[in-house]
């Protein structure tokens, strides 16, 4: 049962909220608590914003950024705390303890399936394309008007969380909002310009990196990269810069595992896996204690880069061999 | 004045009707052919396809991709020509002699703002994303049911003449119109897997090349590579896995101009222009006898390929020195 009646009236009823999202924020983290936020304060209500990590250089074009904080730096907190596009409590993360008190109300909004409703309130919806997808519907039940910098931040939740409307989740219904988000002056150009034609020239050595050093195995289907601790440092590049690298092996004909291997710590390995069509990487990820959703998935495995490298390619050439259009060995979910 | 109701009567009263688009096709000419010949076999129209140059790989997912013929192979063609996604005549690669007899009609349906209104009928709407979206609306008025093919053709004509729904040419229409073909059964998913995420070694090693090969000029404001023949040669690599590489080098942050030399025979290169904001690369092309539009354009220059480039950077590099919004020394058309 989704809240969504009593989401909406406990927010119509609060002189004050916190906006929430997660650590390692995304586009659609971002830009649903910034669309919300200012959303929200139309109708008279205080908005802090929290979030535990910085603000990637790549979202800083959206409007406001600079107002999200960690809670160190947010003298005074609302007990109203709406999480958007977080699946689990864990994923602001903060401890419990540290932001809900005894009255405290946690309104939950987001579209992970994997989402655990750890809320008082739940909104979760697996077929919407981005969690800005539900704050475009939340504030129209709230009857905000959504005006050009609020497009703006929506846009940018859904095209960024779609790949620009290439992923499995974009649907009918995403591209409607879009056409009403541009009619309501949503700055596409402002995005293509400031997103995804402003790569730093860290990810672009990054990605020269990547090309020069593909791995591939079991007739291509499986293609990975390692990247070492010094190969980040030279490159100046940042966890944020890594991002979007692996899709490039996603998309080599025949591909269907991609794997991004990264040295953190010098026994901390930091694993992304894709797939296209029919690999469960959630539960390859979930054998090393990760996971995520069939085709993204991710989990940290201590060790020595090579070794790590080794033992899981091993693993994953081993269960493709064994066969079938369960390769991995699993039930195959997601064909 | 646009012709769209003469030539809505002259289509449904035709027995027989070509339908020819450009050489070297990209996905919007190829899917606007096939999306028109299957809606207009529906009312009982036998339909032949011309076209100039094959059917590159990228496109052979496309439904009857290999009814589009050479003229040379078609037995027999109409008296109705629908020329689609040209805006020249030229741009279909045959004289006008081989195709245009005393009683031939020659319609031509295009989005590209400098069509030369080159038919008996013209429908040429430059605020269409692509020609795709033009054929949709024909459809429409010819009251042609549009199927999962016809659906999933459109798409991926105003799929990849946007980007992905990135470029400037997206409007709230460009959405509409889409949610409305995935509604009708638009594989989205096929065009994703077999479009997107299907690149080839060929175009891999290409991009590796110009990634290992970037020179930047002009506070990396101008960035471009020089290909060889023998690179090409070395990569196995056609024009078309050329196609789209150019936009990586746009993407860097801070250029605006982004441009590939390609040597084509000893002595012919040809040049790809993009920008990013202000700078009128059609009017650069110009200078060397080539066109296109403010944001993308091309041309061909006799000459050693070191030479051109020497030649072409150090007049972008001094026509931009010479400063100011017109940086080219030109009016400013695009801002």
């Amino acid at each position: 049962m989704t809240d969504i009646l009593k989401i909406k009236e406990v927010i119509k009823n609060s002189q004050k909220v916190t906006i929430i999202s997660h650590y390692s924020p995304d586009g659609d983290a971002l830009a649903s608590q910034l669309a919300l936020a200012r959303g929200l304060e139309q109708i008279e209500i205080e908005i802090s914003l929290i979030n535990k990590d910085p603000i990637p250089d790549a979202y800083q074009f959206l409007k406001n950024w600079e107002c999200i904080k960690p809670l160190e730096e947010i003298p005074d907190f609302a007990s109203v705390i709406i999480c958007v596009d977080c699946a689990t409590w864990e994923r602001t993360g903060y401890l419990k303890e540290q932001l809900i008190g005894e009255k405290t109300i946690v309104i939950n909004i987001d579209h992970h399936i994997s989402n655990t409703n750890f809320g008082h309130l739940n909104w979760v919806d697996p077929n919407a394309a981005a969690t800005a997808e539900l704050i475009y519907d939340l504030l129209g039940l709230l009857q905000v008007k959504i005006d050009k910098i609020i497009a703006t931040s929506i846009y940018t939740g859904i095209s960024t969380d779609t790949g620009s409307f290439l992923y499995e989740n974009t649907t009918a219904t995403t591209h409607i909002v879009v056409a009403d988000l541009i009619n309501r002056g949503a700055d596409i150009n402002l995005v293509r310009n400031s997103y995804y034609e402003n790569i730093n020239i860290s990810k672009i050595n990054l990605l020269k990196y990547g090309l020069n050093n593909l791995s591939f195995s079991v007739d291509n289907q499986v293609c990975w990269v390692a990247f070492t601790r010094d190969v980040f440092n030279n490159a100046n590049a940042t966890d944020a810069d890594g991002e979007g690298l692996i899709n490039h092996l996603k998309s080599i004909s025949g591909v269907e595992v991609a794997i991004i291997f990264r040295e953190t710590t010098s026994d901390t390995i930091k694993l992304s896996f894709r797939s296209k069509k029919w690999a469960d990487v959630n539960q390859l990820a979930s054998k090393y204690g990760g996971g995520g959703h069939p085709r993204a998935a991710g989990c940290t495995i201590t060790g020595n880069l090579d070794s790590v490298v080794d033992g899981v390619i091993n693993w994953v050439v081993q269960s493709i061999a064994q066969g079938g259009t369960s390769k991995f060995g699993w039930d195959n979910k997601c064909t």
